[in-house]
């Protein structure tokens, strides 16, 4: 009846714990949502000719100032080769699209981004593990090398350096996947990987999620020559383009002289957040999990002692308004059991304390009852 | 190196025609684009809330607003089963992910929508003509019913009876995609082919972009409860959510004590410019190119009494600073030669004027060198 891409359809975990957040009461460290408190405020009017259909590719002043500042990164990005997306999960759609027909097959990270193995998966990929470089019969290298989720981790320079020469020898797509760059609160290398594949093939994709809306949607990709033609293409068959209201608000804000005031303030207000997570953590799981806080990114991820199935944990959390994130959800073939993703960037302070300590009681109810 | 979808990609030219449109002195017939002097200004403030992520489904106000409005329509549609998109392309995509393998029967009308067939192909389709209704063994009918684009035609009530008969005895799909319905000038048959498929299997589609907004990119489809789900999740592997700020300036706007009014003024200056257009056309076109005034929707459909092939025609066309769409495109099989789908929404009188004085100057000259 359907197309056999709908086989591997399941209702995405995120999907439903999204469902439940906005309850009263709720303490979510689910999602990787802002806090609401970092949002921007805007009031402003939009000319009619914003209200008009525009290029698919995008507005040419954000498409500029988005190469430019790919371009400082050491990306080969020129503005023609830079298209604004409808958020960056778009992008994983488009990509995948390019590139995927059943059992093609496509290198991740072990555990890595859910909603793009989900994607990976329906349009019929033969997910390989990435372990310490891709596959060398993979045409496509998923990765998120930068605070990525959901580990928080962060890859060393030589690593970096490493996968771009293995996707260039063995002529794989590097995909690269950056929503949280600029969410860095320690030092670490944050150099492209994309900034290392000269002669290769690549696509390098960015979000204003993270340090503007998640609400406006709007995510950016560069690609090399080869590939960004098509995916334009692509994009004019999804939706056109994107909101172009979105892109002239973006627009305003990241060339506007506050911009990087905004975003230190944000990096400081989210690196006290990590820091209070961080301590809250150890009063109420260090004895039931281990952890590191993450040098940049939305999550602290964790391995309990016990290797309990985290997904029966989240039934029992939600019904005592917690909800997290279970760590099975994230890899690619057999889970490792036991693993917890935990968003400290929503909640506040007192909410987060009350979670944390839920969370420590049905866990450790969980290890008497075994 | 790409996947097989790729193959059948090409560029669009709607795609190469928008990239020209913007010259300057450009009279552009092509596009399906709204007059921008017809667009709302808009002024407001945005809160912190309409910035965080949202639902996949689209704003639940919103939901219920298109609700209400299909039920008033005789569609089977209750909140739960609206879903808001990001633009009515974005439905043709969703859709086509959910049904369409390789070689899969879809029925289509010739000549349709050029960007579904677009679609429709890449994923394979075996597109099977609709002629009078649906081939027996298509999984999927996709139709215009009402000021059908290109052609403007709006379907007798009995037709539109047939063509849900036919879908239900056969079991197959009903794509109903509506975008013009608002924009009706002379009365007809306008009750959605959807309201007739009560037991069945259907999609209903529309659009805010011609009665408010393109650059908003908002749409929004109701569907049977045996595909509601399914496009749920795939919309949500897509992008997540359409901009909620689209979505909270679309539901300001057509919940405004105004929006009845706003709307019959649209529709007037729509009928106005229809009107001259059709005059301007007996002007200049009447001795070279047959045509009907459409009851509805922005495109007259010509055919002109030379069956030449009207993509060689653009090109000198675009030379002497006018758009417009060869009717070629729109064709799922064999196309018929020397037809034209002219645009009279987008350019003001005189600009109208002038460019179709210089396209019955340019048919002309084609005639005589033939």
């Amino acid at each position: 009846m359907f197309s056999t891409r709908i086989d591997s359809l399941r209702p995405s975990p995120i999907r439903e714990i999204l469902a439940v957040i906005d309850r009263p009461d709720m303490v979510s460290f689910a999602g990787g949502l802002p806090a609401t408190e970092a949002l921007p405020d805007w009031t402003g009017r939009i000319s009619r000719r914003t209200l008009q259909y525009g290029p698919s590719e995008g507005e040419p002043d954000l498409r500029a100032t988005v190469s430019e500042r790919l371009v400082r990164l050491g990306i080969d990005a020129p503005p023609e080769r830079v298209m604004i997306l409808s958020g960056s999960q778009q992008g994983i759609d488009l990509v995948a699209k390019l590139f995927i027909d059943p059992k093609t097959p496509v290198a991740v990270q072990s555990p890595t981004y859910l909603a793009a193995l989900q994607v990976f998966r329906m349009y019929g990929a033969r997910l390989v593990d990435f372990d310490l470089l891709p596959a060398p019969d993979a045409r496509l290298a998923y990765i998120v090398p930068t605070f990525a989720n959901p580990t928080g981790a962060c890859l060393p320079s030589t690593e970096r350096d490493a996968v771009a020469r293995a996707c260039l020898d063995a002529k794989t797509t590097l995909f690269e996947d950056d929503p949280y760059r600029e969410l860095a609160y320690d030092a670490c290398d944050r150099n492209p990987i994309a900034a290392r594949m000269a002669g290769g093939s690549w696509v390098y994709q960015g979000s204003f999620s993270k340090t503007f809306a998640p609400g406006l949607r709007l995510g950016f990709l560069a690609a090399s020559d080869d590939l960004f033609g098509r995916l334009v293409m692509l994009k004019q068959a999804v939706d056109l383009h994107s909101s172009r209201l979105s892109q002239r608000i973006v627009f305003d804000a990241i060339t506007d002289p506050g911009w990087d005031a905004r975003l230190s303030d944000l990096v400081a207000f989210y690196r006290a957040r990590r820091d209070g997570f961080d301590e809250a953590l150890s009063r109420h799981l260090a004895s039931v999990a281990d952890w590191q806080a993450p040098r940049g990114g939305l999550f602290f991820w964790l391995q309990l002692r016990d290797r309990i199935d985290t997904r029966e944990l989240l039934t029992e959390a939600i019904e005592r308004n917690v909800a997290f994130m279970p760590g099975e959800e994230f890899y690619p073939g057999r889970p490792t059991l036991g693993t917890i993703r935990l968003n400290f960037s929503h909640a506040g302070p007192d909410a987060a304390e009350r979670g944390l300590r839920t969370l420590a009681e049905l866990i450790r109810a969980v290890d008497c009852r075994r």
